[in-house]
């Protein structure tokens, strides 16, 4: 009981809604891994970490001994749209599917466990399904209970065009569920109104309906819109370890609590409460819990090491304080007359040509060993050691070689 | 040309809207036989001379040298009623299908022309189309204009439900268009709608759209009402030819006219008009011209002797003039004692049981050459010759011989 009872905690975690909670409880007391579903386009990924805000919620429950199914709808993918209106969505082949699940995968094992999740395909179910079933599937559900749905009631209201192919979509994501035989349907809170759907069929189809959990959508580095790629406030999972430092370190001090809410494993929700009055009291800084969460998140996406490098190097570089001596380093084979500066950031990969290089140091953006430098034309020989720096994150401690 | 005029003025009978006539006019330049299509129900038929309203028009198709497919929809028909809402759709069996079809082609070839008919099944292309091919076909309309049916708009205004894989029937009706290549589609004006959707689906499949060609709803014997079946005003196709004549020849003068463009194919347009002057000058009189109908019709639906007879039956019994020695003459063998009056009815086939016989001899409703008979007891017996009427129109002229 007091195990249901901490399982219920950790599911609720950060959790938007539980429909219905206590069916959730009665589930967890069978004793048997549950079969928890969440569904994945089957377009090309690049997942920043306001993505990982679900894919967590996934961990959570196989740390719990649960099974996660990583659904790709690949099915609809493989339509594309058939109006022929959007030409964003063109169909998918099988070989983008496959190359495109790589990607997926190789991204999300960094927060799943691999053992622990099935990857699926809805085309397994739906690719051999007849015109003739798709339109039985069609008759469970009506015509207003559909345009409820916010976005379509939106579009009707504004007179915009809704095709019916788009009634069934919701109708497909829901028959997954019974094709899986979901217990748990986890999605964002927009897509609430689909996973509801997955219960009905599921009912109709002489199977207990699974429940649902939604997550809220995680708000972007500037702490007001929601994060995402076209608004520049990410923090991409391929990142550069340095740079998920960085720019975890400069959110906002309420945003922080949210992402650990949302983000972290390490903290706890008791230990959150501790942290919280050791804040208000002054006995924490901030800057330091971020710089915890900061290492936690490039750890995960990176490794542990990564992690305390991009730590240091923050420290040493961006922050300019500490000991650059602790920063990895590069060796530089340079010829017996040297290389000039310009040459140089090239050949050390902090800028992609000369001219670039040259602009960098026109704007003053260029340091060595924290001190800027303008003159492209000063020479660096062999024996030289230091830190030369673009901008703020762009680094790298160096030692040139004779050739 | 000529040719074509007279073609567009016989095509033109009756008919309610064509869309679009300089299209069928086009068409019927090509010279080559059009693709005349119709759709029916794949339900049991038991049709009635409404339904032969468009049964005519095919026929006047296939007269001027054209090919009609007779398309029997046994696809939706198998399916039933997804929502299991609506327990009279229950799902037919192929083996329902087959036997409907066959009842169906014997009621049909009475109007239309066996050679030059194509009895096809929908299920022919939608028994091998694919979900995801359904959902390409849901992809090419719109909510909003599917809405736009007349009783889907009132049925959605009066939060009636409407499930959606109702949306996708008439898609389904506008792709057989499609895949029959058909040149016009010919339906009642309640198929509109439906009828339309086949031009779109058509032109976006890269074919030219079909004409459509709608046609009345036939008003029943009271003049007023559509015909059906549950209002009890229709002459059914597989009456007795008696039956055809005298309830034929009970419709009013303005029904008559009405009729006769719709179900004549003896009486030209052309011809009409004569008649029209012939009665409004006195010259004819309304009945005869009814009894011309009444004549071709019984002839079409059976042939044209028992036409003949039926007519020689009505002015003989039903209207008690004329001679009664022409009509078909019945023996029935008697024993030696002769046969009670109950048991003549009986045996002659104008009741079913004995007991009926005594209930028609109570309500004065059994008349012998034409006067009533109320005795049930009277014997009659070998040698007897004579006309035997139970009601109006069920009668049977007898010779009884000595077994």
């Amino acid at each position: 009981m007091t195990d249901i009872q901490s399982a219920l905690d950790l599911i609720g975690r950060g959790a938007e809604e539980i429909i219905k909670r206590e069916e959730l409880e009665a589930r967890l007391k069978l004793g048997r891994p549950l079969r928890i579903k969440a569904g994945f386009d089957p377009t090309a990924p690049d997942l920043h970490i306001g993505h990982t805000v679900l894919l967590n919620k996934m961990r959570q429950f196989q740390d719990l001994g649960h099974q996660v199914i990583f659904l790709i709808g690949d099915f609809t993918g493989m339509i594309g749209d058939p109006t022929g209106k959007n030409v964003t969505r063109k169909p998918l082949s099988r070989e983008d599917v496959e190359a495109n699940a790589v990607t997926y995968t190789e991204q999300v094992f960094k927060v799943l466990d691999a053992r622990h999740t099935e990857v699926r395909f809805n085309s397994e179910w739906f690719g051999v399904m007849s015109a003739s079933d798709m339109i039985k599937l069609a008759g469970q559900h009506t015509v207003a209970r559909m345009l409820e749905r916010d976005d379509f009631s939106k579009r009707y209201a504004a007179q915009q065009s809704i095709s019916i192919h788009e009634f069934l979509y919701p109708l497909v994501q829901g028959y997954d569920s019974v094709a899986l035989r979901a217990d748990v349907e986890l999605g964002g809170t927009d897509q609430k109104f689909n996973l509801l759907m997955g219960r009905g069929l599921q009912e109709h189809y002489g199977q207990p309906p699974q429940v649902v959990l939604t997550m809220p959508l995680l708000e972007g580095l500037d702490g007001v819109a929601k994060m995402s790629k076209s608004l520049g406030n990410t923090i991409g999972i391929n990142e550069p370890a340095i740079d998920i430092v960085t720019k975890t370190l400069k959110i906002g001090d309420e945003l922080m609590w949210r992402w650990i809410e949302l983000l972290s494993f390490d903290i706890t929700l008791a230990e959150i409460e501790t942290l919280k009055s050791d804040i208000a009291s002054g006995q924490l800084n901030p800057r330091d819990l971020k710089l915890r969460l900061a290492r936690e998140l490039a750890a995960r996406f990176h490794d542990a090491a990564a992690a305390e490098q991009a730590i240091a190097g923050w420290n040493a570089v961006v922050r300019g304080q500490g000991d650059t001596s602790q920063l990895p380093l590069s060796e530089i084979v340079v010829p017996a007359e040297g290389l000039r500066l310009a040459a140089l950031l090239t050949a050390s990969g902090l800028t992609t040509s000369n001219s670039e290089a040259n602009r960098k140091l026109k704007e003053s953006a260029v340091r060595i060993d924290a001190e800027v430098v303008v003159d492209g034309q000063r020479v660096f020989s062999a024996g030289f050691e230091g830190v030369i720096q673009v901008g703020k994150r762009n680094f790298s401690r160096v030692r040139l070689v004779a050739a």
